[in-house]
C-alpha cells in the first residue's frame, strides 16, 4: 500500500493599502491552497480585505486571518513590547474584522497565522504564544493556528486543543536545534529554487531537514510558506506546485 | 385595557483610547438598556472594546457596534467624502472587529449605530445609508440598525428587511420637518432636564414632538440617545430612567 | 528685442510609505524644476522624506512641502470637513516636519503646495485658503504658495503678501470660467501628449487657454503640474521639457 | 563667597489628543522652567502643539520637543525595535513639526527630550543614542539634549558637542550603579513628598544620591523631571519649587 502525503501551500495576501499596491495576489492565488489575509494593522485596509476574501473564495483557497502589530510604517516587522493581554486583544480584533468580510462574502474562517514580528516573537515567547492561541480559541475554536514548526506558538495551540499547522520554509536554512538560520547570518537563504523544493519534499516525506551543522533534524511540515511578492514569486510557486505534485504530494489546505 | 409603552435608552460607550480616558462607562452602564461600543476608528481600542463588552454583559445591556470614520484626531465628527463602497467596507470591518470580542465574551451583537459624521451623513444621503444598511445586513441580518428617527438610514434598513430603531434626542429641539435643529442655531439644545424628559415622554406616548415652529410633528421614538460624558450625564440618565418608569414606560433594548 | 518666457515644472514626490513604493522619483526628478514632497499625513514617512529631500538637492530641484489631510487610507483625496484653524494647524505641522529634513540636509524650503482634497477645497473656499496661506506665512514668509491658477488659494496668498505661483495642468481641459473641467465629465482629460504640450506653450506665451466652450480664457501659468507616476509619466515629462525648451521657454523654479 | 546652585524643572506637556484631555497644563506650566511638548507621534496633535507652545511662551517656560515612538495606542511607552536610522528620522520629523509651531508663535526651540520607551532605550543603547543626538544636532546644534543622568544619551550628545542636561527624578530611587530602580521592584518609587524633595536638594547641592544599597552615588542633576498629571502633581510641583527656592537653588531652564 502506497503512503500518501499532503501539504498546504500558504501565502501572505491582501497586503495592499489605500493607493499602495503590494504583491501580485491575482497571479499567486491560483497556485496556493491557503491565504493569510492582512487585517489592517500592519497592512491591508477594509476594501483590500473584502477584495482578497472574494478572490480567495473564487479560487477555493482557504481563508486565514493574518494579524500583526499596529505598525503600518514598519509593516509589522519591528518587535514591539506588547503585553500578552495586548496581544490577545489585537488578535481578537483583527480576526473579528476579517470575519466581518468572510461572513459578508459567505465564506468560513479556516486559520490564523500571526504576521512578522508578532509571529517571530510568539515562536519563542510562551506567554505571548498562549495569549495568541487563546485569542484564536475564544473567537473560533475550529480555526487552525499556523506557527513556525516546533515553536512555542504551535505548542500553545496544542495545549488549548486547537488544531495547529507546523509551518516550514522552502527558502530558509535550518539550525540543528530546528530553528531557522538568522537572516543576519550567511547561508540563511536558499536561492537555488530546486534545492528549496527538494528541502520541502524531504521535510514532507521524511520529516527531516539537513541542518547547517550537517546533521539531520526532525521537522513537521504541515504547511509551506510561499512568498507572494518579489521578482520570482509566481515562478517559484509554479515550480514547487509542479514538483510536489510530481512527487505524489497532495496540495490542500490543512 | 391599559396601553403599554416601551423605549430603549442607548449610550455611546467604550470611547477611551490607550492612555486616554473618556466618559464614565461604569456609572452610566447600569442606567441604560443598550450600549453603542466604539470600534477603534474614531475612538476605542482593542483593550477598551474587550472591557466594555464585558461591562455591558455584566449589566445585561444590549451590545451594539458604533462604527465611525477613521479619524481619531477628529473623533469621527468631521464629514469625510467616502464613497458608498468605502462606507460599506469600514462598517463591515468595525462590526466584525467588535464581534470578535462579543464572541470571545460569549455575547450576541444586538445592534449597529453609526457614529458622528457617518451617522449624520447617512441620515440624509440615501446611497451612503444603503451601503451602511447593506453592511449590517451582510454581517448580521438579525442586528437592529439604529438611525435618526425618520432618516434615510432607517429607511434604507427597512428596505432591506432589517429591524430598525428610530432614535430621538432628549436634549435637542426639532424642526417642523422632523429634523434636529442645527447646533449652529440658537435653541438647538434643551438645557432644562425636566423639559428634556417631558419631550421624550410625549414622543414615546403620543408619537409627537413640538417643533421650534410651534407645530406638532409626528416622530417615532424607539430609542433615546443618552450622553455618557459631560458634567450631568449620570444625573440626567438617572432622572430620565426614574421619570419614564414613573410614567409606566418600560425601559428595554429594542 | 525678444521676449523671454519662463515656467516651472513641479511634481508630487516622496509618496512612498514604509514598505510601499509609489512613483518613480529617481527618474522624474531630473526632469522637473520643483518638487512637492509629501509630509507624512496623506503619503510619505520620515525616511522617505529624508531620502526625497536628498535626491532633490542632488538634482538642484527646488524643495516644496506638500501637506495633505491626515488620511493615508484615502491618499488625502477625500474631502474632510476641517475647520480653517485645523487646516492652519495641519499645514504648520507638515511644513515644519519637512523643514526638519531640509535643515538637516542643508537645503532651503522653496514653496508649499497643498495636496489633493486640501488643494481642491482651498481653491474655492476662501476661509480655508486664508488659513493655509497664513500657515505658510507664519512658518516662512519667503516661501512661495502654489495654488490652482486664479483660485481662492493664490488670492489668499497674494492678500498676505506671499509670493504665489499660479498652477496649470497640461493634461486637463478648462471651462470658460477658468476652472478645470470636472473629472466626472467627459473630455476632462487631454490624452494626446502633443495637444497637452501645446496647451501649456500657449498658456505660458499667450496667457490663454481654449475652453471647452470654444472661447479663449485668460490664465496665468507660473508652474505646470507634472505627474510622477503612471505608465507614461517619465516619457511625457521628457517630451514637455524638450518642447518647452525648443519654444525658448526657460524651465526654472518660480 | 557663597556658592550658587541652579536647576531646571522640566515637565511633559501637550499630551492631549483630539477629543482626549490629558494632564493639567495650565496649572503646571507656571511652576516649571522647561516644557517637553509632545509632537504628535505618541501624544499631542497639531492643535494641541500650537496651544501648548503659546501657553509656554506666555509663562516664559523654555520650549522643548518631546519626540516619541509612533505608537499612540501605547502612548510611546512600548519598546519598538527601530533601527538607529529610523530613530534619526522620527526625531528629525518631530522636532521639525514642533519648530513649525515655535516659529509661527515667535519662539525658540530650547531643548529636545525623547519620550518614554525611546528615552529608556536610548539611555542604554549607544547606537540609538547617537542617532538621536545626531538628529538634534542636524536640525538645531544649539538645542540642549535632555537625557537620563549619566546615560548613553547624554554621552552621545556630549560626543557631538551638543549641550546636554542630565536629568534626575525626585520620586524614583537609585541603584549603586547610578541607574533608576526598576519599576518592577519594590521601593522603586518615593511616595513621601518631603523625602523626594530632599533627594533633589542633595543631588543638586552635593551631586550625590543615596542608593538602595545604602551607599552614596555621584550624580549630575541639571534638570528634574516633574510629572504633569496624577492627583498630586500640581501640589508636588509647588512644594518642590518652594523648597528648592528656600534652599537658595535658582530655578531656571538649563
Amino acid at each position: 500500500m502506497k503512503q500518501t502525503f499532503t501539504v498546504d501551500l500558504n501565502c501572505d495576501l491582501g497586503e495592499s493599502f489605500g493607493a499602495y499596491r503590494l504583491g501580485n495576489d491575482e497571479a499567486i492565488l491560483p497556485l496556493v491552497t491557503s491565504a493569510n489575509i492582512a487585517c489592517g494593522f500592519h497592512a491591508g485596509d477594509p476594501g483590500v480585505m473584502k477584495k482578497t476574501v472574494r478572490l480567495a473564495l473564487q479560487q477555493k483557497v482557504a481563508l486565514g486571518a493574518h494579524p500583526g502589530f499596529q505598525d503600518l510604517a514598519g509593516f509589522g516587522r519591528r518587535d514591539m513590547a506588547v503585553s500578552p493581554e495586548e496581544a490577545f486583544d489585537l488578535v481578537v480584533y483583527q480576526i473579528g474584522a476579517l470575519m466581518g468580510f468572510i461572513i459578508a462574502e459567505g465564506g468560513v474562517l479556516h486559520h490564523v497565522k500571526p504576521h512578522g514580528a508578532l509571529y517571530n516573537m510568539a515562536s519563542v515567547n510562551p506567554a505571548l504564544a498562549e495569549a495568541i492561541a487563546e485569542a484564536v480559541y475564544k473567537v473560533n475554536p475550529e480555526a487552525v493556528l499556523y506557527g513556525l514548526a516546533g515553536s512555542a506558538l504551535v505548542k500553545a495551540g496544542e495545549k488549548l486543543g486547537l488544531k495547529t499547522a507546523h509551518e516550514v520554509f522552502a527558502d530558509r536554512t535550518y539550525q540543528q536545534d530546528g530553528t531557522l538560520t538568522s537572516r543576519r547570518l550567511p547561508n540563511a537563504l536558499i536561492t537555488d529554487h530546486h534545492k528549496a523544493v527538494q528541502q520541502v519534499v524531504r521535510m514532507v516525506k521524511e520529516g527531516k531537514v539537513l541542518s547547517q551543522q550537517g546533521v539531520d533534524v526532525s521537522i513537521k511540515a504541515d504547511t509551506v510558506c510561499i512568498h507572494g511578492d518579489g521578482a520570482h514569486a509566481v515562478e517559484f510557486a509554479q515550480l514547487i506546485r509542479t514538483e510536489l505534485t510530481r512527487q505524489d504530494i497532495t496540495l490542500q489546505a490543512f
